[in-house]
């Protein structure tokens, strides 16, 4: 179905970047449950940020341009034994429909508690197809080449019950009954087709909490996302957006989600100087070591008395520097934080949602370069791995996934 | 100690009751973490809500007369063997110094994220006393006479894993990350003492997405709450605050923390009648079946053409129904929502925390009341219990805890 251009889409809306305003204010693309107009309001609403939606329909899917909601689900599904082409479209029709819905402040199309559908709070739902997808629909052929599980690194200790999966649900939200609700409605949805794999559910600070568009931190306390190319930059669009390969991708993405456990017992237990030599960045600030501020340039090549670089070539912001930007990734990751073990144990880390043009050519090197040498592997761990195709977006009366199923 | 009455306490702050704010406006007991005067703003402040703070110090301790924060997490802990009087006094000293920190936006001692401490967003962190803990302290005398173990009801299908302890930490706060941080922070200051036997993490609605005040949903789209006591009103005070009975416990109050599950496959295969009719309430607006609005008050002896009351007599309000103020119980749930089974049903429910002078004369009775007979039963299974004594607030320079152990 190529890329829709629809009138006002949400891409040109969100053109601006991310949001940087504070409680109680409307940036750009997002309007009202309700309003009868698509533009954004020229004056802050009196209305509580509950009301405020994102477009459903656009060339891209949401929930990926759009400023990082509070809340997040990603559920990942294992297709049943016989679910072909026909089936997938049936399936991703009744997931659109009540996507559609649900996004724009209403109930389901067979909501059994409408009652909580009334608080959209920037809802979005973005759907994505695994890599067993392609044979089990029959065509295999559409399949982008590096759309395949990752290979297994050194620093890996992959759990079946978070790796791998057929259809991905990623649902975000400013407020976390919304997702409650939203997950249960599309869950349903999928019930004739699928079977839950997995469930990550995370958070970000919430919304209102701190002025919008301030780099995130994450449990570990560092600040995460400083080197994100901006929301809708030419930068983030040829990061991102599908513009080669099999066309019916053209305007998606592809997402991969690691879930990746932060070792908290022994982080703590170093000290800053240390951290921050891992990081290659100041904790407090997060600014490089060679810089002042959070979005100094790192100057990797900048050396101290002793004649060696003050970034250390270990460190994570070099061993994650790419020379290109069509190399780099879009991180959006929330975190998790499931109960503690008895003896107090964390069970937290990240739920790392990295959104790339193409695995092969912009996560795998990246990842490749982490894996073999970053000090940061010391207090992390990868538990969970997954990737998926993100088709585009669809305008009204189509569905998610019809250029490639339909 | 009894009940301090410092200057400006925090109960008389929330004199007003609920706060009937939007997103961004400051309600009456709240200040900035680093303001200098403790008075509520005149107008309302620019700074984002996660500057907002809660005095630590007062009469009660925090989190019961505070207007329900966004998220919360249930800690309970065991004691380990021989931990006495002086060791729990110990721990508590503990604890209040790093909840007292903390709550004000300010690192804890030993903090080793202090970069997330910053956000204290109405943080509260309230402490509790299982039956255990008065043998342990040698002061079994002091022991509320109604605090032990809640009987079995044959509705109960409860699970030892959300079932029972000895210390209880409620930590509430309308950001995630900050009931991350202070959980960790806080179970680090245990770890000499106990060993976690149970954690429940919850939400509500976020804050700002809907006004202040309303009563929020729970995930089985039910308004939950309607009937509780007004904040700060007379009616509240004489019912969770305690006024007889052990010294030490005056000005504190009990907590009983069941874990129940929404049994939502069949609740949703209800119809919606069915379920007006278990309730004794619409579903729309929470208006009882005899009035129009949900704050009317229920007519049960009203009947229809038939002769039968318009609300059963095993409807849910009517089961629940006390006739004495003094009898009542003020609810303070948040809504959970763990990872469905892999065909779809949902693991969600309420972590139901109920405050009152004494569980004995007004729990109980209310639960043997539903237990016997609730319409609502088909469809809710408690799964855990644990009851706790919630000693009074107390005085900067001094701890929680200390009028029974000190």
């Amino acid at each position: 179905m190529g890329t829709p251009d629809r009138p006002l889409s949400r891409r040109r809306l969100l053109g601006g970047g991310a949001l940087a305003v504070g409680g109680g204010v409307v940036g750009a693309g997002l309007t009202h449950a309700g309003a009868a107009t698509d533009t954004p309001p020229a004056t802050p609403p009196a209305q509580p940020l509950g009301t405020q939606t994102v477009p459903f329909f656009g060339a891209h899917q949401a929930g990926i341009d759009t400023p990082a909601q509070a809340h997040a689900v990603f559920l990942a599904f294992d297709l049943l034994d016989g679910v072909d082409r026909a089936a997938l479209g049936r399936m991703m029709r009744l997931l659109t429909d009540d996507a559609a819905r649900l996004t724009q402040g209403r109930p389901a199309l067979a909501d059994t508690e409408p009652e909580l559908a009334v608080v959209p709070a920037r809802l979005t739902v973005t759907f994505g197809f695994g890599p067993k997808v392609f044979a089990a629909a029959g065509v295999e052929t559409q399949r982008p080449r590096s759309l395949e599980p990752l290979p297994a690194f050194p620093i890996d200790k992959l759990q079946p019950r978070w790796t791998g999966g057929d259809l991905l649900i990623q649902i975000c939200a400013d407020d976390p009954l919304t997702v409650t609700h939203t997950q249960r409605m599309l869950i349903k949805d999928t019930r004739a087709f699928g079977r839950l794999r997995w469930t990550q559910r995370g958070f970000r600070r919430g919304r209102g909490m701190q002025d919008d568009g301030v780099t995130q931190r994450n449990v570990m306390g560092q600040l995460d996302g400083t080197r994100n190319p901006p929301l809708g930059s030419p930068v983030f669009d040829g990061a991102v957006w599908v513009d080669s390969g099999p066309r019916w991708l053209h305007g998606g993405t592809t997402v991969v989600v690691r879930r990746i456990r932060a070792e908290l017992e022994t982080w703590d237990a170093a000290d800053p100087t240390a951290k921050e030599f891992a990081v290659g960045r100041r904790l407090s600030d997060g600014a490089p070591l060679t810089g002042v501020a959070e979005h100094d340039e790192p100057d990797l090549t900048k050396t101290n008395e002793l004649g060696f670089t003050v970034i250390s070539e270990s460190a994570h912001i070099a061993r994650a520097h790419v020379r290109s930007d069509r190399q780099r990734i879009f991180r959006r990751p929330y975190n998790y934080d499931d109960a503690p073990a008895p003896d107090g144990t964390s069970d937290a880390g990240l739920i790392f949602a990295a959104y790339q043009r193409d695995i092969g050519s912009q996560f795998l090197p990246i990842q490749r370069n982490l894996a073999e040498n970053d000090l940061l592997n010391d207090w992390i761990t990868p538990i969970g791995s997954a990737v998926f195709a993100v088709p585009p977006g669809c305008r009204e009366g189509e569905w998610v996934g019809q250029s490639l199923l339909g």
